[in-house]
């Protein structure tokens, strides 16, 4: 892993509320920069809504300027329609930062939990105790914004980890 | 409904393959444009798959600007992961056309096949052998080619209507 500052961005994606956050890691040092909630105008076309993420999340990219993202895993089971929205806003979720150049990490609800309180079925106030712990500078509202933060904290801890392993995987191709 | 020529963008997203179809109706008469399939690399991770949807949608539209875009608004029932990877694949087919400015209609498969063959649970090749009648000069490789051009014909149909009520909507509120 390299030590150099690392800025990542952690999105945890929804039609109604993309919760998003961005830490610096520098080795094992993490900091707060900023986090938020993008809340698209549920009163709009599905079309319309979609558009306001994208402008949303690249006033993100363009504020902040992450060098990697990474992005909740989470499905809705058992109700179709519901799993349907989520997967679009996922899927803006996931362009544009993947539109800036910036590789795409995916983590299951399960890995961030587990990482970041080190129990896979923690609450939410449980994440929101040790995002107070981790970086204790943090401000922000709302449970959207700490869980994008938290899975911005559990790329800071595998991504190490990822690039060890897609290097391996390049040398035995 | 205007009698001017209205250039229509038809989808049928997937991760996998998105079909898409461009026709000009004018008044009630329909014409082919251009139609095919965007194959994005399965080998590749999500976010550039993602892009690639995105990359190859935008090439549409640079190529053949259309007026007005559809997009078929299908989920796939009982299998969550499934509808999430859908669901994401349909997020970008709809931002590339609403980001190029173009109001994006969805309509339900069996609205689709009611329109174009006249029964809602059409078979693929009546759907096809309807597209030789109402575009006689279509040709195009493939069911998903079929089924966006399917969804841009039943827009064109559809389309006087929903102006209609979005006019009647606005002298009301």
């Amino acid at each position: 892993m390299s030590l150099a500052p690392i800025r990542i961005l952690g999105v945890d994606p929804g039609l109604r509320r993309t919760g998003w956050g961005i830490i610096v890691a520098e080795g094992s040092r993490l900091s707060f920069v900023a986090a938020g909630v993008i809340t698209p105008d549920d009163t709009r076309d599905l079309a319309d809504r979609l558009a306001a993420l994208h402008a949303g999340l690249s006033a993100v990219l363009a504020e902040h300027a992450p060098h990697e993202a990474a992005v909740e895993e989470t499905f809705v089971n058992n109700n179709p329609s519901a799993t349907l929205k989520l997967g679009q806003a996922r899927g803006v979720a996931m362009l544009v930062p993947a539109l800036a150049g910036l590789a795409v990490a995916e983590y299951a609800p399960n890995l961030v939990k587990k990482t970041v309180v080190g129990a896979g079925h923690a609450e939410k106030r449980q994440i929101q105790a040790m995002i107070a712990i981790l970086l204790p500078k943090a401000t922000y509202k709302g449970a959207d914004a700490a869980d994008a933060l938290a899975v911005a904290i559990c790329h800071a801890q595998h991504r190490g980890a990822r690039a060890r392993l897609a290097a391996a995987t390049r040398m035995s191709a």
